[in-house]
């Protein structure tokens, strides 16, 4: 079988499976979680095995330190896979929830219940835990999904695949409901992109190279998961005290993962100040800062920023810092260069707050807060799959209800249009 | 300039728009739609001109009478577009509206709420109407609209557009907030439907060629208004009086439009006595039946449906018909050849009631009615800007609430993460 019979075959088997996993029931499908789960922690050994020779091949293509930290399996992340399984689990079945129904002056009653989107398509990087999170996700919401990980992890995936796959098979679900793409060739990602009668969504997490291939390509939809190039605001009318602790908190308590801010943005008035007490704490963290002409002048260790930096994701100790002399300047900073991810202002002023909330087109958008808590568990959503930055279907921390779509039921008694 | 540089001052002049607009409060944008209304009602005679250049040229290059026909604007057709416009004034703005919100144990408020997805694209064809209704849909929303119509109607949908931005240029919105394609040149669809920076979503109104296109060139999110080959099954349970009356609506009514019947499925066991009673009736109609070897075992008149009569959309006094021998194929026979828009089933058993409604993967699924009634007008959304066979963000008739998308905002009073 050659690889695009391979992946028509994928597409295929992935819609016959969703008719199977779209009728599930809740406790059917929390059982099979619950398998899951005990089946990677009875799978450890296995697991590791496969982990190493991912580790083993990333070493000798000459990984950097991050991305072998990143693509590593260890006891304790095994045990957390498990346990978001189990999570998971624990989580309301968002299929058959009544959105809203009413009844019309003829007697037409209708209803809008949500159902599974049909045949989900991840499309991801490095971190082999995003195969059993999402695998997981999209099980809960009666999805089939298709997982095409990065080629770096890809006997860690189908290892972990292998786990998931035997609860399945133990089952009345078609195990099918769960595949991993058990080839690097690329030409596979174009048969997904254009298999617009198996596939109902993709959903890409990754770099902007991988997200802009995905979005061009594709005929099916797709949901972009973009970078984040999230930005604080210091307003003239700050707490700076909160201020210093916000924005130390948005760049250095993990300055890796996507709501991390890359840029700051600090009023003219206060920019004088609020650097005395803010940039030793920076320094303290071992942040670089690249500065606008104005910040330079005030930090004399800050390098030249340039035009491509304030629209870079460092995930790194790199801070852009821009000097402004209004929020309106602020707002129109994020609006040019942010990728609409998370984006805050600190302020006490009640107008530049409501200015803030209602201008800034992110789909986070935060007041005295850090941008690091734009995550579904920190939301309160009990999980997510990602953090869309489009603004079609989703917007910012996916979870299940996202992965779902609704239907439009109506019910008559011989009813006809006149 | 040329047509390139036209294309992108239109994006770029409908993202600056798009930021006015977004800002507008009801009362304004509502005293817009009032005056538009007054403008096309005043503005009837250059109207029936510009329309006139769009007949004769029509007439000269050969389009059929139902082409004609529905390109043609009458004084009556006049007076309903201003009519529509006033509806849409009195429909409840979406924007602001609170969809949901919480506080987080660490006392962060959070708020979902709706606002306008920025710039919507509209690419149609033939019926100048859509013109206003777009328009004014898109504008109540708070979103600024780049309109696309059919070569046809060019002269229409331009001396519309002049009296719509004639009442925006009196008010404070950004007048680019309605914008018409001033040339039929297709190289400007390219430029649009590749505009992601600027164009939040593409929504194609037309026929499969024309959506295909879209969803295979379009980096910008697309909404596709995809046919309707709608079905109704009657089933073995079935009262017959009922399933006459609803297959005659559903098929006669008014056979051009999508919602409308174009393959009836029908139980074998009450096949011969179901046939007796509705043949005569689509007779009388003038519908001609193509159908499968039973149904022409059963109807001499009938001709043979090929494969390709399961797929078509007739908009038309034709009508495919198929004898299948269970609640089961039926539901096949629906996701395997239908649109996804309108399906029903005629039956008093409830558990068939139940699979069809659960099994067929349509935007909206009938029991006991007509498919006649899938329109925002008649589920009581107050308008509709078209109807969605897609699976995300909307499904089925699609209003002012599916023109909008939601930002989450976060207040604090100095929230780390820890």
């Amino acid at each position: 079988m050659d690889t695009q019979e391979y992946a028509q075959q994928v597409v295929r088997h992935a819609r016959k499976a969703s008719k199977s996993i779209a009728k599930a029931r809740a406790d059917a499908k929390n059982d099979v979680l619950e398998q899951m789960a005990q089946n990677l922690l009875n799978g450890r050994d296995e697991l590791r095995e496969a982990n190493e020779k991912d580790l083993a091949a990333g070493r000798e293509a000459g990984l950097s330190d991050a991305l072998l930290d990143r693509l590593e399996l260890t006891d304790d992340r095994i045990e957390k896979m498990a346990a978001g399984l189990r999570t998971v689990a624990k989580l309301k079945d968002p299929v058959g929830h009544l959105v809203d129904g009413w009844t019309l002056p003829n007697g037409l009653e209708l209803t809008k219940k949500r159902v599974p989107l049909g045949v989900v398509c991840m499309i991801y990087e490095a971190r082999p835990n995003v195969t059993a999170d999402a695998a997981a996700l999209c099980l809960k919401s009666g999805n089939a999904v298709i997982l095409r990980g990065g080629k770096e992890a890809l006997h860690s995936n189908m290892a972990i695949h292998s786990r998931l796959a035997e609860a399945l098979e133990e089952s009345a679900i078609d195990s099918n409901a769960i595949q991993v793409i058990r080839t690097t060739d690329r030409s596979v990602v174009d048969v997904l992109l254009k298999a617009d009668e198996y596939v109902d969504v993709v959903i890409p997490r990754g770099g902007p190279g991988l997200i802009r291939k995905v979005a061009e390509t594709a005929s099916v939809p797709v949901i972009k998961h973009y970078e984040g190039i999230c930005h604080t605001y210091v307003d003239k009318d700050a707490d700076l005290d909160m201020a210093v602790s916000i924005c130390e908190n948005a760049k250095c308590q993990r300055p890796g993962v996507c709501n991390a801010m890359e840029t700051m943005l600090v009023h003219r008035d206060i920019a004088e100040t609020f650097f005395e007490r803010m940039m030793p704490v920076f320094k303290e963290h071992g942040v670089e800062i690249r500065g606008c002409p104005a910040t330079r002048e005030l930090v004399p260790d800050a390098t030249e920023a340039t035009e491509e930096d304030w629209r870079t994701e460092y995930l790194a100790d790199i801070l852009s810092v821009r000097v402004v002399d209004s929020v309106g300047e602020a707002v129109d900073h994020i609006n040019e260069y942010g990728s609409s991810h998370s984006d805050g202002i600190v302020t006490e002023h009640l107008p530049n707050a409501q200015k803030f909330l209602d201008e800034v087109d992110s789909a986070t958008v935060y007041v005295n807060a850090s941008t690091r808590f734009t995550d579904g568990g920190e939301f309160g959503l009990g999980a997510e799959i990602g953090i869309s930055t489009d603004k079609l279907h989703a917007r910012g921390p996916m979870a299940l209800e996202e992965l779902t779509t609704y239907k439009w039921t109506i019910m008559g008694t011989g009813q006809i249009r006149t």
